[in-house]
């Protein structure tokens, strides 16, 4: 079998054997938009949801890498292998990656239980990939026990991560009180647990108090887990422990309460909204007879129509 | 006629005549959904281009209010009418108002050529409201010279208002220098023209040249415009002429090149998807025999099924 036929179900055989190459490979896939991309989803489907999904989300400077490089050393000293998708965000408009400069994880290079991949953001208005989802598919389908996909929390992206994952990591550090404040409107509500990093450093417990003040204040009265707030500094490892124990009490409790469902299904059914709306979409800027979205909305400009007329005509649905 | 029956083209027509009672009831209808929504909108349709639509942001404490208010002033000394919507973004979880203390613009209640609304956001992951651009429209159709539209640039608030308005007002203080750099992803590419409120500060002209070496460095190649940086007082009211001048430039700008066409197209566009797939996202809650979207996550769940093939079934063009 030449390289350029490999069928997708032996690319899939040869990722859960552990092959690396070939996790790559359909990870590519995902990311190019690759015609055999139903295939590969079709093929992973039977053998996802094992892995325990965790998002890593904190603004720049917070030492998102060397908690990600922390954790998969903590997780790979317990035996459980990782999987992570460092996530850039990138500029809504330039399409440009603007981190540029992520510190490469090498230290795990010769560790066949540990796979990292990082992956440029285009998705709508700079958020998450519309492809991280289904990339997390490919590590879950792989059979790494942990799936971590870490972000910057930078526009929505916090919120975004909460929705892929199974227990969300907001990380802090000191002196970035400014950042707190400013982030406030997202971080407090999607963390199930909150990390304050650089914990050597001045302020440190501060940090934690206020964060422990405004947690007080939100409103998670529909949500009986009380966020833990843990210090660490990452780059001794000190610290990390707790968090991992803090993540498998969280898991615990997403199992025993049936959250975990819950959460997955709201997740699989924005997943699903996504691909059909953006299947729509590319039907919508070809409509026929003036019926396709960009001579609508030139009606509409015009005030020769109006945005639900309109949509009723791309839904086919308008009475004219 | 009775209240309760009140036409829709009364209204209208009250409502272009200068009435702010019939204006605020037409944007009631929208924020609330009401029945007679599509009339509405059909019945402004024609009515609906004229105005001058400008977008204000910043992120909090740089004077947003403040600023709203001196421009108001502005524009009603050179004899124009103003309809502005002050957004508050809201937590995309509790669905409650953020920024609860907005400052009433009270300075302008007995003005009939000024219309002031507040509107909570209440849109998809804590942006615009997807009732915005709708009561822009109402607006416009009761012929306000100038529509202003303020949010607090928090998140993706900042790109929203780009995709909503004809100019983009970013407004900045000195001393935020943290603050630009956080929010850099959003402000640098969406601003037409850029304020730096407060500049009796400490720090004004600084702020100022920080902003103008980073715009230079941003990526500006297919739009010809530069954004001008200016420096206000808004609060003794200085500097805020030539804001008003630069707006209106910008304007003409966008009329000579023809982007003010393309701009509000793509408005349009993005306003007619958002139309069509809200009344997508109803239908799909509810299809018959298991095809519901619910019904699709919990088999992707469970592994029976993918994303993609769920999209299909959602959609109708399984091959099942």
């Amino acid at each position: 079998m030449s390289r350029r036929t490999e069928s997708v179900q032996d690319l899939i055989a040869r990722a859960r054997g552990g092959e690396p190459r070939a996790v790559a490979r359909l990870i590519s896939q995902v990311e190019d938009e690759s015609p055999s991309l139903r295939e590969v989803m079709a093929g992973l489907a039977p053998h996802t949801g094992r892995a325990q999904v965790i998002g890593l989300t904190g603004a720049p400077g917070v030492g998102k890498s060397t908690s990600t490089n922390a954790l998969i050393r903590a997780f790979r000293a317990r035996g459980r292998t990782v999987g992570v998708l460092a996530v850039d965000p990138s500029s809504p408009f330039s399409g440009g990656a603007l981190l540029g400069d992520r510190v490469r994880m090498g230290d795990h290079a010769l560790d066949a239980g540990v796979y990292i991949r990082s992956m440029a953001s285009r998705g709508h208005l700079g958020g998450l990939a519309w492809s991280t989802p289904q990339a997390m598919r490919v590590l879950d389908a792989a059979g790494y026990d942990v799936v971590l996909v870490e972000t910057v929390g930078v526009g929505q992206s916090e919120v975004e991560i909460a929705g892929l994952a199974d227990t969300t990591v907001v990380l802090l550090a000191p002196g970035m009180g400014d950042g707190i404040q400013a982030a406030k409107a997202g971080i407090l509500e999607v963390g199930d647990l909150y990390v304050v990093n650089k914990a050597d450093r001045e302020g440190a417990p501060r940090t934690a108090r206020e964060l422990r003040g405004m947690l007080a204040l939100a409103d998670r009265a529909r949500d009986a887990w009380t966020p833990p707030i843990l210090l660490t500094t990452a780059q001794a490892g000190t610290g990390v422990d707790e968090v991992v124990e803090a993540l498998d009490a969280h898991h615990a409790w997403l199992h025993e309460t049936g959250e975990l469902r819950r959460r997955r299904e709201r997740r699989a059914a924005a997943e699903i909204e996504a691909i059909a709306v953006a299947s729509l979409r590319a039907r919508w800027a070809h409509l026929d007879g003036h019926r396709d979205l960009a001579s609508l909305a030139a009606a509409v400009v015009s005030g020769a129509s109006d945005p639900y007329a309109a949509a009723d005509t791309l839904l086919g649905t308008d009475r004219g």
